[in-house]
């Protein structure tokens, strides 16, 4: 068997970066040294590609009753600009207590080692496991997985049939618990742009006269939410589910402090619906936000001028169970009756919806169809980590959105299992980033036995 | 006597561009010629230098019991930029259809011209005449008469004891009907930046806990008008003075068509408090006019941002009777009550408020402390001008603000009688600028006749 934290020097040694064509070696590089890996350890690699890099698929077959397991993962890493802030190279890897530093350690490449290492060892102690695994492993993540959809429409005969997704993409809040991502919001992007004269015009001449489009984007703006924090569109919050008390309970579990969060922002006062903590606002209920205002002159000074248009983006995100194009049609023609008469509108959806992701975990009020390999997957995470962390996981849902995610369930039909092996110091995205080594041991000891029992009951 | 048409293309042939460095000889070559002429018909003439383009000071002094105008020009012209969109050189004027073209022709060489040409007439006709003349010709109008006040400040025993101001850089509506401008709105201009947390924050992980500050901002710029378009801010109107019924048959008997002016615009209905024509709203209401609103992503496509900060840029347009400072005070104290709790205002004020200024002309309603010689100077106005046009002027305020109206006033104490001589087809800091010279020659004729009558009763 391999050492994982030199074979973890090996990989983050190629430099992967997805963005920049200047580094097509380095992703070649990452994308042949982790074939050859999983050759290694018995499975059977395809280069799947892609309109720009390729995807990783590699199997591990066996009699079609044995429950299969797909872990994803991704090879390709953020760029490592800007350079003179780290402190060592970033693709020249250095250990220091106990933690791994260089570009990708973090996200993903550690996090895929504990699995490879898990799968390798499990194998070599029990070759005749009865569980089928594919590695599923993209070179764009980090660029938004913009192929990754098209792959999946194109050879789900590859993937079709599986029982459900394992993978470690996903932040722990420290060292002591293991969080499992059990749900991620949905996200609707789009622009609205109020024009009214036909050009700028000098706010003396005509000044007082004409309702200034910004003066009607700021109003139409303010009209959509109501002064405690929500959202103010009607039927907007008619499909989202109950949070359940032991949902609540499992946040309280993780014992957030909500001071520590308002010196993190920076901010004096939270502004969250009556009824919720911001750690529960986050998770379970969902936005209207403005990402982006313009309109008229915004340089140096002052300029006289009444612009002819404004214009507004907005993001939503979505919690359970809000349909994207349910709640597009609220939402756009919320903002349509809302456009003051005279004015005319430009209204752009920015990229396709993602959907909410919810993984009912294995609980009491866990839908009656769920796939009992899954559930037998929940019930060996949560007896593996408790063994491996000597605490049980939480399962919290999380505010972020991640379209693969979303795609794997809408076109494989499959769930996740998000064990979450990065820590807030990781400094994902950022110069310095690291990993810290012994998390790594104990997700691939997690991974060992979860794997283990699925196979084995 | 001169020939006003030749002397014009004289004029005109100096490129006196003020914001460009590279037109300084243009500059010193309309600056020679002015003072040349008016030398040539009598006047003690001084170049004034100032921290950028001098002020030319030409005087014809006499008894201290003589009435004394000052009469005021400008020798600067706008960049001729775009040059290809001119049909003829914008230097090298060329007369069509009874018009100058040249860039300078309307703005402000030809009114100048007729001034010039009235006062040589004038005095070529009558040496005696019991008047005391000033022109002050600045060489910054076209750049915001930027040393002009200090220029007054420094220099104002040249100009102390005189009786008003004269000057056409006003327009008219067209051939047919005179203007006399007899008000303009005042100006204040500030910034408003509010900020939440310390940076950009991701929509996703974040978005629902906090108030974001384009929402917050567009709340409050909302909060600013009430839905008929009026200002929400107590007090605001408080010392708008009451429209005379005289002004308001003054520009009724200007004749303008709201659909016309709708058009004009692009728009398709006007936004107007109650009560009042557009028309009416220009000229005699104060507005609050957002100038620039910027927060955020505002590039292609979406980014999932909660901004930091977001500005708004607002200006204010004031009628009589509303002091700046007061109104300063009033409004600011408004935007600083409706920040919400926990973000941070930063409000900065743009430049120099400027005040309105109003002519009172010599009607029933005139204050009983207008100048014997003001009042004077305006019955020989519409006198003038009824025997030159054929029907006697119009007097309206009008919406915009002028900076340096305003100084006089400020510095010297003096009203001014604005004769308005460029009609809206000119192309005013367009290409093709053009000038009447017909309109040229009645605007001489009647300056001659007011100044004649302002001199001997």
């Amino acid at each position: 068997m391999f050492d994982p934290v030199e074979k973890l020097k090996e990989y983050v040694r190629h430099p992967s970066v997805s963005a920049d064509p200047a580094y097509a070696e380095g992703m070649r590089g990452a994308r042949d040294w982790v074939a050859a890996l999983l050759t290694s350890i018995g499975f059977s690699v395809e280069v799947v590609p892609t309109a720009l890099h390729p995807v990783i698929v590699a199997k591990r077959g066996g009699d079609p009753s044995w429950p299969h397991v797909i872990i994803y993962g991704h090879y390709d890493v953020q760029p490592p600009d800007p350079l003179e802030l780290w402190e060592t190279k970033p693709f020249d890897p250095v250990i220091r207590n106990g933690r791994m530093y260089g570009r990708g350690t973090a996200d993903n490449k550690g996090p895929l080692m504990a699995h490879l290492t898990a799968v390798g060892r499990l194998l070599e102690r029990d070759p005749k496991l009865p569980l089928r695994i594919t590695f599923v492993i993209e070179g764009e993540e980090e660029i938004g997985s913009q192929n990754f959809k098209s792959f999946l429409g194109q050879h789900r005969a590859k993937l079709e049939g599986a029982d459900f997704i394992f993978l470690s993409d996903t932040a722990l809040p420290n060292r002591e618990q293991m969080v499992i991502t059990v749900g991620l919001r949905g996200l609707v992007c789009f622009e609205v742009e109020l024009t009214n004269a036909r050009s700028d015009l000098h706010s003396g001449l005509h000044g007082g006269v004409l309702l200034n489009p910004i003066q009607a984007l700021a109003e139409l703006c303010a009209s959509l939410h109501t002064p405690d924090g929500r959202v103010n569109i009607a039927g907007f919050y008619d499909d989202v589910v109950n949070v359940e008390p032991w949902e609540r309970a499992q946040l309280a579990a993780l014992g957030l402090k909500e001071k520590d969060y308002a010196d993190f922002l920076g901010i004096e006062r939270f502004h969250v619906p009556t009824g919720y903590t911001p750690f529960e606002a986050i998770r379970f209920l969902p936005t209207l936000e403005f990402n982006g205002f313009g309109g008229g002159y915004q340089g140096e000074g002052s300029k006289t001028v009444i612009p002819s248009k404004a214009r507004v983006k907005i993001s939503c995100r979505l919690v359970s169970n809000q349909e994207p194009e349910k709640m597009k049609r609220i939402i756009f023609q919320a903002v349509r009756d809302r456009v003051p008469s005279g004015l005319k509108l430009k209204l752009t959806e920015q990229h396709e919806a993602t959907p909410y992701v919810v993984v009912p975990p294995d609980r009491p009020n866990t839908p009656k169809d769920q796939s009992p390999v899954l559930a037998r997957a929940f019930r060996a995470t949560d007896a593996a980590v408790t063994e491996v962390w000597g605490r049980a996981p939480l399962y919290l849902r999380e505010g972020g959105s991640v379209g693969l995610i979303a795609d794997l369930k809408k076109e494989l039909g499959l769930d996740a299992i998000m064990m979450g092996l990065f820590l807030p110091e990781d400094n994902l995205h950022a110069p310095n980033e690291s990993f810290d080594l012994s998390i790594m041991e104990m997700g691939s000891r997690a991974s060992e036995k979860i794997l283990e029992r699925v196979a084995r009951g």
